[in-house]
């Protein structure tokens, strides 16, 4: 049912949408800092949103105005996260979408703001207000590698990654764009990821496959453990493919599915593998487990120790340090049946470590390594994406100043 | 009612107490690495120990033993951590305690063990077994600082730290003896401390105001998060002060628990500092919360943020990054009422950064720096030792290989 087809990034189309930047000096020089995808027609949306206490102002808009259901413009500053910027800047974050669908002539409603960068400074609004015209002038249908590029901080490359699958016999393509957590500047810990599509698909389907997709990738993934005030992932669909409406009994919906999760799945890896500062991708995944919830608090203790990360870093296979993270988060396993492997290489079994060690530091050199732990427990099983720990991590956290 | 007095280290004493250390080898060096305390009439006994599902084989036999109440020796190896050692890891642990105990001609039982150092790996325990006996005579009065050097691995300095005060007009002393997260050597994650008194008091208050205390101190601080499978925490009272037995009732007993509350956070303090690479000792309050647990939960948070921890690295006044990490607990409180301050300037008030940045980066170049979160929510406090995050903990953990 799915067809896979990779193009240039450049080159990559989403009918019905269009992209643009700009630079504005948000950032100080020449580099893009102001993006733009819009829609034809108003669009399917649905998001999910950092738990974070403090939520910025854009955060705050969005996740009012995403309950219709229904978007048509996204815009994004990179630079400036609007966040703990008080009422002046729940006053910026409204300016910027309010003067963004004028521009556009669309109904406010339908306009999202998302913002990157620096927290507690206030947004430069005037710099935003007179770029919005060449923003919106600069639309195209080939703009989306355009829109990639004005919301990366300091990425080291652009995350943008499609499928496309047929439904009913009219191909639909799925494209997830992202802004990985490279946080060279101070506080700059947010993810941002906007995934368009012009499949016609059900609001509660849509929405019931992105947060599983989300959870399953955006939410299964960690550079550093912590939580940002901005994170924003956004899903729009805008049925211009012309497709039957897609709902849950659909019989294309599990190739759907399966094109976004895989979509995702990608953003995902590329964000773990541009982390600060990282130099492998590591999948921790945790097997035989009660629930899916003592899988997942065990997969991000390791995922998240420091011990185990510069471990990686070191490319030494220190399964001390893995099974020490696995056991210190309460869930009850008997040491005895917990199995742990790097790769296909056994390192722990029956309560003691094996002779594998010497071959797993050889496994350990490589850029993606996957470390399996079985609980011996039950069914469940949780994988979440993690970097390692380097000294380049603590160059981009420590040395620049905010 | 307490007498304060500090003296030279190596002259520490506590009636009663005999401290010795030998170098048997498992360093393959000539540090020491195996080292005694004993008491010349069994003592009350109590203890706190790790609660990772993986526990070294001594913390098992201890767990057991210290059930008694009672104990007359602590024999100590630092260098290797016997855990993950199988059941030949148990019979050694055992093997360890029957030779010291039959050394000094003590009962079995009342003899506890701790290790420390690399996991895995089979304790060399015919190394141990031949050097109890120069070990057992080398017991001194004078010994406890050399006991203090046998159960380090890679600390900076010695950990000694002791208060006099007096109970119904007899003077006793409490002295507690640690070993540090010094990790330098992979897999060493262990905190051992050891407190020994002279005072005589009843077993359950002693496990009550231990307990207390040690949650105040040792279960207050962190390095980088990181559970061991060997922490181990013992307190020995003797009663060679020959003073009533204290009990809950026992108008001394105020006195003699802000002694140990002292020791014990200096311990709490000199092992955070002491961390591996730290260059500054963080203490982070967090006030007005509604549950002590609340606090802790954001005090923590904080205290494990690796953004926060380069950020006081690099000597930068990050606010965001600590309101952000606070936030991202789940715990509700309102964005508006939190306070933040670093010493006493104010960094964050009324949902916004202050003018006060500039001062606090000056702050930010102290040795030990005060962090406070004021909640707003109600009256309960938390405070926690943390340590900065530096090129040095990256070099330790990532360079070092196991």
């Amino acid at each position: 049912m799915t067809m896979m087809e990779t193009t240039m990034k450049d080159s990559i189309r989403v009918p019905g949408f269009s992209g643009s930047a700009v630079a504005s000096g948000i950032k100080n020089g020449e580099s893009k800092d102001l993006a733009l995808i819009f829609s034809e027609v108003p669009a399917r949306a649905t998001g999910v949103f950092t738990t974070n206490r403090f939520k910025a102002a854009p955060v705050i808009l969005d996740m009012e105005r995403i309950k219709q259901g229904m978007a048509q413009a996204v815009v994004v500053n990179s630079g400036n996260a609007n966040a703990a910027t008080g009422t002046e800047g729940d006053a910026d974050a409204a300016t910027m979408s309010k003067v963004v669908s004028e521009a556009l002539g669309i109904e406010d409603r339908f306009t999202l703001v998302a913002s990157t960068g620096i927290i507690g400074e206030k947004l430069p609004i005037e710099k935003i207000v007179s770029s919005i015209r060449p923003l919106v002038d600069g639309l195209s249908a080939d703009g989306l590698a355009s829109f990639a590029e004005g919301i990366i901080t300091t990425d080291r490359f652009l995350k943008i990654e499609h499928q496309k699958c047929s439904i009913a016999g009219k191909e639909v393509t799925i494209c997830g764009i992202a802004k990985g957590a490279g946080m060279i500047e101070p506080n700059m810990a947010t993810m941002l990821s906007f995934v368009l599509t012009d499949a016609d698909i059900e609001y509660a389907c849509l929405t019931r496959i992105f947060r599983e997709a989300a959870d399953r990738s955006l939410n299964a993934m960690t550079v550093d453990g912590c939580m940002s005030t901005n994170d924003t992932a956004i899903m729009l669909a805008n049925g211009v493919a012309g497709n039957d409406s897609m709902g849950e009994t659909s019989e294309d919906l599990p190739a759907f599915r399966e094109a976004l999760l895989t979509v995702m799945d990608s953003l995902a890896r590329s964000i773990v593998k541009d982390g600060e500062g990282a130099t492998k991708l590591i999948e921790i995944i945790v097997e035989e487990a009660k629930t899916v919830e003592d899988a997942k608090k065990i997969a991000y203790a390791i995922a998240n120790s420091n011990l185990v990360k510069t471990a990686f870093f070191g490319e030494d296979p220190n399964w001390g340090r893995i099974i020490s993270a696995a056991g210190s988060t309460g869930i009850p396993f008997s040491t005895d049946a917990l199995e742990l492997y790097i790769e296909n290489m056994p390192l722990f079994m029956h309560g003691m470590g094996t002779s594998g060690k010497q071959e797993a530091a050889g496994i350990m050199k490589k850029d993606t390594i996957r470390v399996l732990v079985r609980l011996g427990m039950g069914s469940e099983t949780f994988r979440v994406y993690t970097s390692d720990l380097s000294h380049e991590y603590v160059n981009i956290n420590a040395l620049y100043h905010s």
